[in-house]
């Protein structure tokens, strides 16, 4: 579906323009189009191909789309592919991360991005740069920048949620006695974790070589922009891999609390039991059939063996609270 | 055995040949001979040798087969060792993996592959690029390139295989109580990761020297088409990575599920003692033999201690339940 | 808040200065100008990047505040974001890390630092360059080494505490037998280590540009100094590792001792519970009610019975004692 | 020990020489001496350091062996250290592994080859170089690719035999209960492996750089040779690395399997305790002494009795059974 | 303390010299000075770094000693920081090690060695150096090395011990039951480990520096001889990463041996109260009070009771036995 498709010129937004027109203002100097397609159908994108001249392989992979983030040249032109996430509800209720995935073809006078499975679209990209004409008149390049500054920035409210829910998970650890809820949250918090590392892993080695050393001709003067982007990637990313690491570090430690309950909880079944059988034993003491047992004679002889085994009990009680079995 | 054997010239097929009639082909300007052989004889293997000029550690390595995939160039001339992956039977009716191997020998003027242990062949990487006499007019290079990529499409419904494995693992770690099936369920997956890592991450890094930098003659002008299968080995290697992890986090969660179930089944068996040890306490104390037991006299003494059996396990039972131990 | 503005001149202070005077001095051959703010407003930050001329998008960063750690060049001048760590206490009256920042603006005659959530300002910095003017004559590339150096500086408490934490914890280890709190104190010393992590290796990857290779011009001259400054990252780094191994070490170690513990309190249990069974038996044999029993009608039966009860007892007890059970 | 002292020239071999005639044929252009000599004396190994005028460091080296596998350039000559490894069997009759060493002197005009701790020979390699006179002809080079292609080469049982003993290890995991002796296997596999690892590593980082790049005079022209020593040094390592991490999981694997059995035990003997103590509990309430019981009184009192504890203990059994807790 | 102050020239030793003789020395062409002090005062070191004109920040680093281990280059000069490890006894009588450091500034005509918390001299350095005046002719840089490689051959005593360490706590591994101590046997071997890894590590990084590439001009000539410290460097640095990957295997097999004796345990105590509780059954089972009970009136119904009791609990002894669970 064409979702927009705007002729720029000078930093300035010139018109509106319909798809046969294209060609016309691609040719003209200093001017450049800016396409946006979401979910095209296989005829749509060969049109725009044909348009833009863009090179097979990259139409091939934006048509099937679940490509893995990356940023490759094509000669003078670039071929990205970003993925964008964003929280949805699963069938079940539970809360989970949906990947989409856009695609951007750039050359130095047309912009062509095409959207995958995903709901928000760049209308506040386009706002920002119309803004901004002294920023914009640098062409296609700063167009990519601004496209790829808001799918990142995307990333970090995904991120604080992560860390949020580590903390909760943290709290929860030492506070409550381990359940396999828990366990369950850990895992699924990996899970997502991994899934985010999977979209910015791949993207900000991707974008480390649009800034330093040899870049393409189309990012030259957007540089230290590129940087910026790569710098944000680079913060998500280790933070990424702190949560990582103090998840596992959470599993391990969880093992060892539920040992350690497990441990706990063997003392207190044992203090127990020995409240049962000891009166048992005593019980069976005065159950033995001895003709000569002179506290069987006693008149207060029952009363006598139903104290010494409370008694008892009680004793044996006190001294499990002091080693703090029960 | 030789499976066929075809002249082409200026991206057409031009013949059918006999093996006998390469060396006159071989030697025609702008045109390539394509030797496909399955599990040849060694004198097979030599009379190619002999055709083409292979060099003499190459056609062992293709004569022994069992070499881990690799790309290696022996002067101007190029030598891929690929492996297939299929998916198999054990003879014990399990699924398993089936590593196949692909020598591949180019040079300018031919291309020879050589199948091991792999039932699926060429035809239709065959097919495909005679349908593009455009592209297969870059020669053998480009057959190399159509070959690779449909070797390398093999992998991906492996890789789902295992994606899907996992995420039933993952389901069935939570739902029910822990299994040795299970466990041998996730070692097995693991298994099989490492076995298509084993395939995928060598030719990776391969297939990286084939564009970009110092790129072999022969790839010149296909270098977007193998960065196009670098892309993809990279795709598949992140996954396998991913559910690496996800893996030995699964082992580690298991541990956990395993202790904790243990834990609950240990004070289940401790409620379901007390229920029984607690009564056998009071029959004992109305088995003791003294003299002066009231209770012992008392007409109804016998269905009153067998109520209060039953009412002391009845509130053991309402107490146990509310604890979640039964 | 605006702390200070100062001008120099060969190393030498010229005197305080308004904010108003600042483009004056700035234009001043060998003379730079010193400015320190303390979370600033939006609009101080505005003036002073007039000021300066500094780049939108470092000034943007400074803005924001909460960026990782690093150090960048905009043209001939350079940007670094430094993170200050400082111990503080939590609301729930726990030790605690608290991450605060400096983002530092350097040109070749100004130098602009911005403290964001640290209390601990750079008094002592100017204090120690003012009496050095031999060094301070390098110009605000040294200045920028003194406030690094200052900052790092700080890390080292923080590190000796991580440090003495472990050892106790590692001597708590093997001295008592494990307990939910001594889990907690690991995963918390866990928790604040990577925090420091997060302080230290990106700017330890930042400060390695500043010496060595290609070199900002502002650092030329300076290079020993950052060198120094990179190799006390370095070190700090090291030993964040090697508390980090040793952290992972003790709490797989923690969970073999409560695995041992366990095992120790299962023998403990069962030696106890043969002390109650044992007896129970015996007294159940006397319990039977045969006609012919012969014992039960000594005279010294019964004692002769709780005789025997207590001889077992003693002798397993010396028994369980000799195999340490007990 | 010298083993033998051979000319060649051209590729041929001239004439088995003495100790003395040595430095005649070294210095006769275009022949070269090739000296085997198993664990010398000093006197011995300094005789031939003056001879082949070899370096002191690396003379020194050879005098003490137990030196890590490594290669060397000193000038124009070439010291390498290769490590054999062989099966042996301990004194107290287990499968051991035994660490050989080789360390080779080559320069234009010598090769040198001495031997420590190895019972094989290189033997074989002399008669295979001796049959191909075309190759020998490329001089010592050569000879040193000869030899550390058949020290490699029997790396390969080797790990064939760990990786069988891998497989038996993994099916028996599986199969029966956990005992110590598998776990002892398993830690006696791993420390096979890294002992095979220690051998193999080095070695493959030092040969990486006889081919590729700047590469010994010594060895151009025999690069390609160097590289498939390299490339079967590459694949030893990947399957080391592979049969690592999957004992890695064996090993965690075998943990949870423990953990698992454990609880399975628990269970039996719960049911098993179950199957005793209730009858124990019916006797407990026909033990006492009410004067009202009428069941004591019946004629077939005890007998229903009995067949109440055998029904109960029948319908229990089938419960346990039915939920496979025996 | 100045320990000695010697003056060389052309490899042989000129005169023990005073202090205020240095700079003359130091002046003459081809001659060097070299001067070993043991833990200066602040005065010593100042007057030296005015003798020498060392820099400033290197001597800061040498008066505060608890560098990590490194060479820096300062000019033409060189400072390098080593770390000597010794093993000592702690006051509890425990075996540690005891990491000392040795500073040393090296220029053309002078060698200055600061020791720190180390009892062992160079006394050996210095007359093997003058025994080589051949080697001692090279200047400072190879007293670096002679110094360097003393230092380095300190380590390996320390590495053998741990090896045998770890040989020892691997048998005690399988030979008996786990104890608290193995478990702080291992940690303690970790830590030691740790500590020598840290002194080995940047040490090897730094020596890398010192041969091949661009190499400082003191130690040019030396080359080989640096490439032999990096050498054995390397060599611990891969056995102390092969005792660190067999400890954590260690470790992790020792949960497991802890998990399957526990296990044991619990089936030998469950056994046993088997042999408990099936008497205690039958004596129950024979104290019902039920009228007609015909074994209570047999004249050997006692003995007889008794007998099935031995010989049930024999019948059980027998088969637990059997399955190995007593």
């Amino acid at each position: 579906m064409l979702i927009s498709c705007v002729a720029y010129e000078n930093g300035r937004k010139l018109a509106d323009i319909a798809k046969e027109e294209i060609s016309e203002y691609v040719h003209r100097p200093g001017s450049f189009v800016w396409v946006a397609l979401f979910e095209p159908t296989s005829e749509e994108l060969s049109e725009m191909a044909a348009e833009f001249e863009l090179h097979e392989l990259a139409v091939e992979d934006a048509r099937h789309g679940h490509q893995r983030p990356k940023i490759e040249e094509y000669g003078d032109s670039l071929f990205a592919v970003l993925h964008t996430v964003e929280n949805t509800k699963t069938p079940a209720g539970e809360q989970d991360l949906l990947v989409g995935e856009v695609d951007i073809f750039v050359g130095s006078n047309y912009i062509l991005s095409v959207r995958h499975r995903t709901q928000i679209g760049f209308a506040a990209v386009r706002a920002r740069t119309e803004r901004e004409p002294e920023l914009l008149r640098h062409g296609a390049g700063y167009v990519l920048y601004a496209l790829m500054d808001n799918v990142v920035d995307r990333y970090f409210p995904v991120l604080d949620q992560l860390e949020v829910a580590l903390e909760q998970a943290e709290e929860q650890l030492f506070e409550d006695t381990a359940t396999r809820r828990k366990i369950e949250h850990l895992y699924s918090l990996k899970r997502k974790l991994m899934t985010l590392k999977h979209v910015v892993t791949p993207l900000m080695e991707s974008v480390g070589k649009l800034y330093g050393g040899r870049v393409p001709q189309l990012c030259v003067g957007a540089q230290e922009y590129f940087r910026d982007v790569y710098d944000h990637l680079t913060r998500i990313n280790a933070s990424i891999e702190s949560i990582r690491e103090m998840l596992t570090t959470a599993i391990q430690v969880n093992l060892a609390l539920i040992s350690l309950a497990d441990s706990e909880v063997t003392k207190r079944l044992a203090a127990y039991g020995a409240l049962i059988t000891v009166p048992t034993l005593i019980a069976g003491v005065y159950g033995m059939n001895f003709e000569h047992m002179p506290e069987l004679n006693w008149t207060w002889g029952y009363p006598f063996a139903l104290a010494v085994m409370v008694a008892v009990d009680a004793l044996l009680f006190v001294q499990f609270r002091k080693v703090k079995w029960i």
